[in-house]
């Protein structure tokens, strides 16, 4: 099996994740032989990006099969890994698709290669799509704000919000990007700057509290972000800030997008006041915690801290949702239409894979 | 002449600052001899606050006149102080009240002796009464946001809308207070957390982007902070970030406060669109600008930055202002009394001092 993306590969050599710690400084691997070891990664944002844990928690559950793991064990481990991340519903749903709702005679190294393949090409599509049915929505020249990763790094293809960005840069529009830094764990000044000079889209960063002086002065035409969770009537769980930047632009009456795979959206969610938001280290907003020992640390050292990895925004701040199988309008999402692109999604996780006994 | 805050010193020893830029890890007193050193701290924020560096500039001339300089000399330096920071008009209009409005033969060291004790007391009298009057706008128990620092670090008194804060936490008012850490130079981070512990004012820090979702929660009972320039209309600049809170407190109908002295107040600009804003350098929003050898880097070396130093408000977010001759609701601003608020300092702007020849 050969699956190489951006951000992780399958090859002869075993199973490795791109460290997003040590980006931009460094281009580094990082071997991944089991659960354990993925579960560490997820929760250190060595690997982060709902689309992609999703997709790199199956290729570790693929890699603990390959080494002797019995049907239990994997058993345990998705379930594991399916905890490691509250917010995001990906995870989730990829472990229940390939393990939790398959048979214990169906969870081999063989099924587990198919289903990993199958997932890996299938976030690729979703990812093209994204980018195909929301670039029209891109200025034809002007400005876009994003906050935090949403590109290659945050899935195996090209991205969601960002990969509409770069679609719109293909296709000739005049797109300049605003990258909101994104505190604490900085992804937008680390990892989306990267991309974007990497794709040649020309780009500004700023501190995520510059977004709204943008605005007020015309710099902004539209706003796209990501997603990590979407309930059926349109709010939605982003990195932490989403919500301030949706307010912001309401105020100003500038267009806010979310663009997201169908895998984003929680059909069992009615609304965003069921999506448990995960908190972390007081270490993160005390300073800047990049781990591999080069945390720094600038307020006093025992000062109480809050720090939500995501924020929940209504949906009706959201022009529109940009999903792999279209776009939703407010009034699409009012009825009901969300629910109804979650349906083939569902039939997926609920799918036993064919035996090949 | 012996004049000590919290933040500048005048002893038998010289004339010193507390280098703002080694807090909270260092308590460390900078030793000023003319004027040129004291624009270098002004530049690098070793010294900074709005009223705190047009003391602190005063002090520098009175050091620089006690040094033997001429009175074109002082004439010049006054001036190029003045120019050192483009947005905070309490400076300008310190020079122009000490050196720039005076006949050359009274820049002599005892006269700016003189006006530098009058300016100094004159901030702590100022700061005093901005506590009184503001202080019964807080709540009587619940939290209060606030954005960059406002304190004894900001001026040589208890400051402007940490003044408030801690004016109502001695009131006995169970404040709790929420801190932006105010990126990219991080005051709020390192100053604000800092002051606060020591004044034993219950506080947590978070991240800019996290104020909408902690409104949103229904934590912030209102929000107030200080001022850099305060248009005749109610359109204020303060540091950046603060439109962006400002915007976020009305979509949530929480009262957004100013508190200042007058001597914030600039009579000569009718709205925020004649205030110029001070753009800085782009290595403070790549990484972290501490000064001193400390500054680190996270995101791509050559990344274009947009970086201004402060943002402008307009007056209509703006629910009451907090100056030390009195509360000033949207009403009054429109009925014109912030313009009669800055004649008591217009006069003193323009008063020349009386000689002693």
């Amino acid at each position: 099996m050969n699956l190489i993306s951006q951000s992780l590969k399958w090859t002869d050599e075993g199973f490795f994740i791109l460290d997003q710690r040590a980006l931009p400084e460094e281009v580094r691997w990082l071997p991944i032989h089991n659960p354990g070891e993925m579960i560490r990664a997820i929760q250190e944002l060595a690997i982060r990006g709902a689309p992609l844990i999703s997709v790199g928690a199956v290729f570790a559950l693929y890699a603990y099969a390959e080494s002797g793991a019995s049907a239990d064990e994997i058993r345990t481990a998705a379930e594991q890994l399916r905890a490691s991340r509250p917010t995001a519903v990906n995870l989730m749903h990829a472990m229940d698709r390939v393990v939790l709702n398959q048979a214990s005679e169906k969870l081999t190294a063989s099924h587990l290669r198919e289903l990993a393949a199958e997932i890996f090409h299938e976030d690729v599509e979703l990812c093209r799509r994204i980018g195909e049915n929301g670039f029209t929505l891109m200025p034809e020249s002007g400005s876009v704000l994003t906050h935090c990763n949403t590109g290659g790094l945050g899935t195996v293809g090209i991205g969601t919000a960002l990969g509409v960005i770069s679609t719109a840069h293909k296709n000739g529009r005049k797109v300049h990007v605003y990258v909101d830094e994104t505190r604490p764990l900085l992804q937008g000044a680390r990892l989306t700057t990267w991309e974007l000079r990497q794709g040649g889209v020309p780009a500004t960063l700023i501190c995520d509290n510059m977004a709204g002086a943008l605005m007020q002065r015309g710099k902004i035409q539209c706003v796209i972000v990501g997603a990590d969770r979407i309930a059926m009537n349109g709010d939605f769980a982003n990195k932490t800030g989403t919500y301030s930047v949706a307010v912001l632009a309401r105020h100003h009456n500038i267009p806010f997008y979310v663009a997201a795979p169908v895998t984003t959206l929680d059909g069992d969610c009615s609304d965003g006041s069921q999506i448990p938001i995960e908190e972390r280290s007081p270490a993160e907003v005390r300073g800047a915690a990049f781990g591999r020992g080069k945390d720094i640390s600038w307020s006093p050292q025992d000062m109480p801290v809050f720090n939500p990895a995501f924020d929940v925004t209504p949906g009706e701040l959201v022009t529109s949702f940009v999903l792999d199988t279209g776009l939703y309008s407010r009034t699409d999402v009012q009825a009901g239409r969300l629910a109804g692109a979650f349906e083939s999604l569902r039939a997926k996780i609920n799918r036993r894979v064919p035996g090949h006994a």
